[in-house]
């Protein structure tokens, strides 16, 4: 039987790879830059173009198809995930290391169907690094198979995690506070390189063994959730409990064990879902 | 009048490329990894053998020069700066990136006379990024000239530092405490890579507009120090006086304004001077 969704991500490795090569050319001119939520919540005109570029380039040829973009939502389109083909769009992953120039910054595509995630693809546009999963057929770098380190025991764990202004202060401080339990254990070390879909990647090529955020968004998630699990990596909610794509926190890691010790390690604060303003609205659907 | 110290420069950048070399290859294969200091405090073969390859190369060269290098004074070699022309070599710096392949590795090496620094190397092994300056002569990555953003306004500015376990939770608090003290201003955000010479070189190279470090030492300092100076960049004390290359601590930025202000956010906490041995045996030394 013919793999229904494999042209879909053919097509999108190729939609991918233009959207990257769009940043680099940015990089190279003066970047404009304006406020979001807050005087660190970051966008650039390259964001809305990368993701004007990516959806009507998926729409002319899927019309059918549903979107969840990072900016298409900010700009007030909902954010709800269906059992529609959804792609799930971030076109600069990184915003803030776009704007200093520094070196990663990603393009995040993940493609659902019933709301399970079909393939995700990551470039990381200034190494050059495209990564991608198709369900149930592996995870590739530049297409060179890539794998999870295994590393089992939280000791000699690499872990990486965002970190960042938050306005209120209670969350400010429990974040922080988590990161001192991560280092205390004690982990071999950690790092933050300010693109969560990188950083997916970086765990599914064993380069880091761990990775957690609260107060992360379904873009940033799904293409590196494809690939992490496609690596055989394990992907778990901040709880301890399954993965749900639009709760805005993960853990990921190179195992079950590794898992499981930070969601023991780390405390939970409230972040908002994806999907809030349906759950407001009508709290059946 | 012949620069006498560029054919030293010459063959260090030769000699340091020949480093990397071997950082590459041991990457490909088993890493054996042994602790020092601590369960965190990590070192390999690697860090060994390309210590001895750096110092053997240098000293067939120039017999009488002296060197302080990371490993040899983790055996027991002093670590005392003087007048005498100086190799400052830190073989692996960001071991426990090595350990696990997360991609930044440098060599990096200072060399001083009468203990000013007249020029630096840092060799970002995986990325393949030679960054280089001689005092007078501004600063280069793979030849290419390079300079700090030039950011003058601390709340437009990405910020680096380490983040790692400390023994002492006096110091491990004030450490956190910084990070959130710096995030608060707010500043776009803080980046941790692992690797205090590639950082450097960050901020030389415009990617981000500062760093700071309690707890580094001269191996970790004086190629990048070199570097960031000649991009445009400036190198205080964290207490806001001047840079001390032994005194085991740095801020760099993009200018005097964000480095001062970092300055005045910083708590300081006690840490090891490189030849604190000298001091305690001879104070007039």
């Amino acid at each position: 039987m013919a793999d229904p969704w494999q042209e879909c991500m053919d097509y999108c490795m190729e939609v991918t790879k233009q959207a990257g090569s769009m940043i680099r050319e940015a990089l190279q001119k003066d970047i404009v830059v304006m406020q979001k939520s807050s005087p660190v919540d970051l966008v650039t005109e390259t964001d809305q173009r990368v993701e004007e570029l990516i959806i009507s380039s998926i729409k002319a040829m899927y019309p059918t198809h549903s979107f969840i973009g990072e900016e298409s939502v900010a700009a007030g389109a909902p954010s709800i995930l269906t059992d529609s083909p959804t792609w799930i769009i971030d076109p600069v992953d990184g915003t803030t290391n776009f704007v200093h120039r520094f070196p990663f910054v990603s393009v995040s595509i993940g493609f659902t169907v019933k709301k399970v995630i079909e393939f995700g693809i990551v470039y990381s546009a200034i190494e050059d690094k495209l990564y991608s999963a198709r369900k149930g057929k592996g995870a590739f770098c530049n297409d060179v198979p890539i794998k999870v380190s295994g590393q089992e025991d939280i000791t000699q764990s690499l872990v990486l995690t965002e970190m960042s202004f938050r306005e209120d202060p209670e969350h400010f401080n429990i974040m922080m506070d988590n990161m001192k339990a991560v280092l205390n254990i004690p982990v071999h070390g950690i790092r933050t390189t300010g693109s969560a879909a990188v950083m997916m990647c970086f765990v599914a090529s064993g380069a880091a063994d761990a990775y957690y955020h609260i107060g992360i968004h379904c873009w940033d998630m799904a293409g590196g959730a494809a690939i992490v699990t496609e690596a055989g990596g394990v992907i778990i909610d901040i709880s301890g409990g399954p993965f749900d794509l639009m709760s805005g926190r993960l853990i990921i890691a190179s195992s079950q064990a590794v898992a499981e010790r930070l969601a023991n390690e780390i405390t939970e604060f409230p972040c908002e879902r994806d999907d809030t303003e349906v759950i407001n609205d009508d709290p059946d659907q």
